[in-house]
């Protein structure tokens, strides 16, 4: 099933996509939902963010080239940062790179959207609480990475965590290929098995630090060949069985330059 | 004005304080509100944390021990840090060390609620967007903090982000101390005079990166003192104006360790 949120007529909606129409639902996505029974065709609604997360958790440094590469043991503390929600924007939104600085990195991702309230569970339970997947685009200024390490505000501008098109239920993680294509010519594309932490170990870590809540996003990690983008570069993230997010970095009018 | 969020029988309400009473509200305390005409004992409730922030922010390393060591110029990219929202606990409530750890580090600081939509905003135009200030507690355990300088598992856990008691809307941010009892003893005592970004550059910056939304928290900085609690210590947070804010340490039940 692929769940969406779409715009239509100045109002938002949860909707699920059943070929080319829109299916609107009411209620609670991620508990006890139905149909309302208004339908639109998919080119007349505009795509929004699929879910509003209240925290986006991200990985650092996680695929490796090739299986011989991955590490015997996977690292004791991974590297993890938190993005704003406020950096979330959807499909066709356009990622702004701020003055005074003239390109910004794209890192293509799979992103695991929680559906229940996960504290402490273990390893064996964590697809029990993961509703689906979106693809997350990590987008990211290193130019504002702190000397002494910290990637805080190099992560947190607005616009700087595209997630999209549809969050899909009925994916193997483990089996999917990571892709991202930049103005049209394929620079990501990595299977999911080259994670260092994979998505069992990382969840539940995870959720002996803090309690996930529905909705939550946790971007897994971007494969090799993630690399700067400039004003009118068009990214297209792309997981075969949820979609393509497609956004087009700007230049924007904010400088972060008092 | 005092403005609290309260449990009372089995509920939670938005509130002012007024003498020994607290008056229920009903709307947007960021915006329109009134009465509803119920008054309570203040003993007779429960106070919860003042705020339910979708961000909380800090900043590092942000007071010196003398005006006499203010650098002449406030660093071009302070060292700003997220913590989740499911940090944030009220005033009374524990704050959880996780096993294996058996301290972690308090810090009393001024906190921040942002009160209107905040973008790119000017120095000079900061103190609009404020709805008021209470007080945190950073709680932080450097244990977790990753080699490579990154802190956000280390200041993540539940029970980390301790907030309250009140929102005060009508103090003079700029002329109070901020101050912590360990066990009854004072550790922390300084103005805020002595931070090194003050809150205008501060907030200014931030929302040139993110926007800020009513109910966002800045955790303005530590002043020097802080160290280290472990099981069964309480922790008062003090800034005269707005109250003290209590929590005592003690043994969680989760493992960090798988």
């Amino acid at each position: 099933m692929k769940f969406v949120r779409v715009s239509y007529a100045g109002q938002n909606y949860e909707a699920t996509i059943h070929g080319d129409d829109v299916s609107f639902i009411e209620g609670d996505k991620y508990g006890s939902w139905r149909y309302t029974g208004e339908v639109r065709p998919l080119d007349q609604v505009r795509l929004l963010a699929p879910v509003e997360p209240k925290k986006v958790i991200g990985i650092g440094a996680n695929y490796v080239a090739g299986v011989e590469e991955r590490p015997e043991k996977i690292p004791d503390l991974p590297v993890f940062f938190l993005k704003p929600s406020s950096s979330v924007i959807g499909p066709e939104q356009d990622i702004e790179i701020p003055e005074p600085i003239e390109e910004v990195k794209f890192e293509s991702e799979l992103a695991v959207v929680i559906g229940k309230e996960a504290k402490n569970i273990a390893e064996t339970d964590v697809y029990d609480y993961i509703f689906g997947y979106t693809i997350g685009n990590d987008v990211t200024a290193p130019q504002f990475f702190h000397e002494d390490g910290h990637w805080t505000v190099g992560k947190a501008f607005d616009t700087f965590t595209p997630l999209g098109p549809v969050v899909e239920t009925d994916i193997r993680p483990e089996e999917v290929f990571v892709k991202a294509d930049i103005n049209g010519v394929e620079t990501q594309n990595s299977p999911t098995s080259l994670m260092i932490v994979p998505l069992a170990p990382m969840i539940a870590y995870l959720s002996k630090v803090m309690t996930l809540h529905p909705g939550d996003v946790i971007l897994t990690g971007s494969p090799l060949g993630a690399h700067f983008v400039k004003d009118q570069d068009i990214i297209e993230c792309r997981i075969d069985d949820i979609g393509v997010l497609r956004n087009k970095a700007v230049r924007s009018s904010v400088s972060i330059e008092s």
